[in-house]
């Protein structure tokens, strides 16, 4: 693929700084980027970047512009990182095959399941009765539609993905290969030194543009329904556990848990790894730092931390053999306070 | 669905007040029911939930009795949570359309394989030779067993699980959908800077009534067989590591990695997102609490815990920046004490 | 299957003592091997397992050669342990039946594709329109090849797996049931309270002699390849971001997460859970021990921890609270040395 910089700077919605019928033909990183690349500096912190880049052309800030156009080409815009995106977004339509319409012959599609005509039923997938598979949407290869889901426009549901029984998900929305939504809630009852299992018989309601990562699950609602409102973002590998509710446009970073009946607020950020109790409640706009364990319920917005900071396995093993008495070295000090 | 209460009640082993003939149609949390819908409170303190309830019935313990009756219809039995779990299951088996016993033309079974007439093999799944299928038992879509693996009856694989070579699963077992059961462990010897496969020859044993999570990982043995005794619960994405022994009724919560050659004992409960580290032995009747690491073997039962409290990012950070250099700080709280 | 000790010495590289014509039917852990095992016996301090064991052979170092004979017969050589890894490929290869090369009738073969003779394409496998699959390479049941993805020469993707879009694997690999490789990784660019998709237009080279464990994840690169050079091994349910770098024989145990963008060196080993931050850098050589977080560079080879030591509850929770005020505590200290 071949794109002249007039054609991008348009879709960016940004100055061209240079000779408009100049072409490139793929991004890249600046400090990688040959002269048939474009690429991007997003803040001014990367600005040593610049004079160095040997890029056709440089998307840039204002306040960078004088450095961009002192070596080449450039296109100029408020948020270069957003340009970015939406240069990607751009660039991959044109340049991905497009996907056909209809349903491949390998595919099986129980009776009474609804698909649009525009939407697209990839080889070896198994799309249950009663499923509606809404117009533009598109089913890869070897994915699981349950009985009675529902996957709305221009949703996109990537190999091996699975959305189970009576799931239903929003327009734009996106599952990675190996996601898993609306498997059975960890439920159960004790009984007499057994577990009998409590039958979640809900499901899973998402909202539109909402991605959801490979390998990771989501599961079914007991007797609610799990909810993920507009826009919400989840990396690979997470946990949502039944009966949560996401707020709109939370993300979270990989390897994250979040345990059953848990409220998690608008625009959070949480952090890789981080675990999040069941049944609390989490405020909008709360950060969680990497590898922190949410305990209890958060009511204010703002940053929340609580990983152990590494170090030289030596001096670890010192610090967590005094952690282990931390309480007794506080009596100490105590002690040494009453008898000053 | 529609249930009367006298019908309920029979299923629950509880004794009605109210209306025998009154229906319902769906169970709900006692908050949000309504009418047409039966809720249970399990505990004492959620007795506030009573009184505001519109739920057509209650399920509620005897000490509820009255500020159940005082409302509406209830159920009253010793354990409600219990009674809960029993009614979903009922609940489940009458009201989710019923699985067809063969074997679906998509499906591919190889030569030799064993599948009870009574069995279910789901479209697009693949059952390798030899492999034995019980009575009842349910090969959902898109999973593969393989060659000589064997499903207990009544044993349900969802789709696009799998069994591999020659792992056997018992009775009323549950795979959920994108478990891995059967895959390597992690085995290799150092050979002067790379590594040499170390195959992985024995598979996997686990017992009747056992549940695994949706994409968790049971890895099959070295040398021995990798066991989880009956009942056995395990939540999404828990990697459970080769050799490892599980002793009954153990529960895992989502996100716990157990290593190698470690053996757990019965009636554990593993919080979430805990690890537990390899060639290490835990009594019966532990209890760990999320986000702890097991290091060393722990001989008694009880409860044990080990994560960082979390805060507000500035507490954190000067926490964690005194800690780095705890040791420090009893050394010179030493030196206090000898200066007393 | 059975084995002379004669030919299992000469498999192993080692000196024989005892009967050249004995057999054996399998490999077994010395303390539970019987006479028609063979198992080894690594470190010198396992001495205590050689005298009861009824193993019908030992491999034991030249120490223990002593030790070994006085109980039966013995194969001697200089590390039992990589003997072993040796003798289990052998074995595995003689005892598993052969994979039968060419595509399965059930498999769907996008035009375009390159299969080489030798190769194998399994039961309801996809292979993507332009994919190469190279001699004696093994697609598994149920496997997703992309479009325009490679499969080196003798790669095995186990049952489930998924390999995407354009992303390449060298030869001898393996990728396990349940392991995507090449899905998105997570990049969206803020724009006023919602996320844009940042596209992933680039993809991932993974070297010769790679292993990737059950439902772990490795994402394609955004602007640049994601890249695992030879010998990289990783364990189950591991992610791998975006842009990650990783050296040659470097190793992941289970449930470790790697954020985007960092470069991890040669032959490090990462611990159970450990997390690794984004955009950082970690030496050749380094260990990182169990459930560590590193969140800046590395640049020495080393050992680096850090856990939280765990405890019973009651101590934990003492331990804890006191944590949580520590800088308080290290101002009462600096008070009281002032004080002196």
């Amino acid at each position: 693929m071949r794109a002249r910089l007039d054609e991008l700077a348009r879709v960016i919605g940004g100055e061209l700084v240079g000779a408009p019928s100049l072409e490139v033909t793929h991004i890249a990183p600046p400090a990688t980027a040959g002269p048939d690349a474009i690429g991007f500096v997003a803040q001014a912190r990367y600005a040593a970047q610049i004079a160095g880049s040997r890029a056709g052309c440089l998307i840039v800030a204002p306040a960078l512009r004088e450095a961009a156009v002192a070596r080449g080409a450039a296109i100029v815009c408020a948020d270069p990182y957003l340009a970015h995106a939406r240069l990607s977004q751009w660039w991959a339509a044109r340049s991905r095959p497009p996907v056909a319409a209809g349903v491949h012959p390998s595919a099986v599609v129980e009776p009474a399941a609804d698909i649009a005509p525009s939407a697209s039923v990839g080889p070896l997938a198994h799309v249950g009765a009663g499923a509606r598979i809404a117009a533009g949407a598109v089913i890869g290869a070897l994915v699981h539609v349950g009985p009675g889901a529902s996957v709305g426009e221009g949703t996109r549901l990537h190999p091996r993905a699975v959305l189970a029984t009576g799931c239903r998900i929003g327009a734009r929305g996106i599952l990675h290969s190996g996601a898993v939504v609306g498997a059975d809630g960890f439920g159960f009852a004790p009984d007499a030194g057994r577990w009998e299992k409590i039958e979640q018989l809900n499901a899973m309601w998402i909202g539109n543009d909402v991605e959801i990562g490979a390998n990771s699950c989501v599961d079914r609602g007991a007797l609610d329904d799990t909810v993920l409102e507009d826009g919400v973002k989840i990396d690979n590998l997470v946990q949502i556990a039944h009966n949560v509710h996401v707020g709109a446009h939370t993300v979270f970073a990989g390897c994250v848990g979040v345990a059953g009946s848990t409220r998690i607020g608008r625009r959070c950020m949480i952090g890789g790894a981080a675990s999040i109790a069941g049944h609390i409640e989490i405020a909008d706009d709360v950060q969680i730092t990497a590898c922190t364990l949410v305990s209890r319920s958060i009511r204010q917005p703002g940053r929340y931390s609580g990983a152990f900071p590494f170090d030289d396995n030596a001096s670890w093993e010192k610090n967590a053999a005094t952690l282990r008495n931390l309480h007794a070295l506080r009596e100490r000090v105590r002690a040494l306070e009453k008898n000053r």
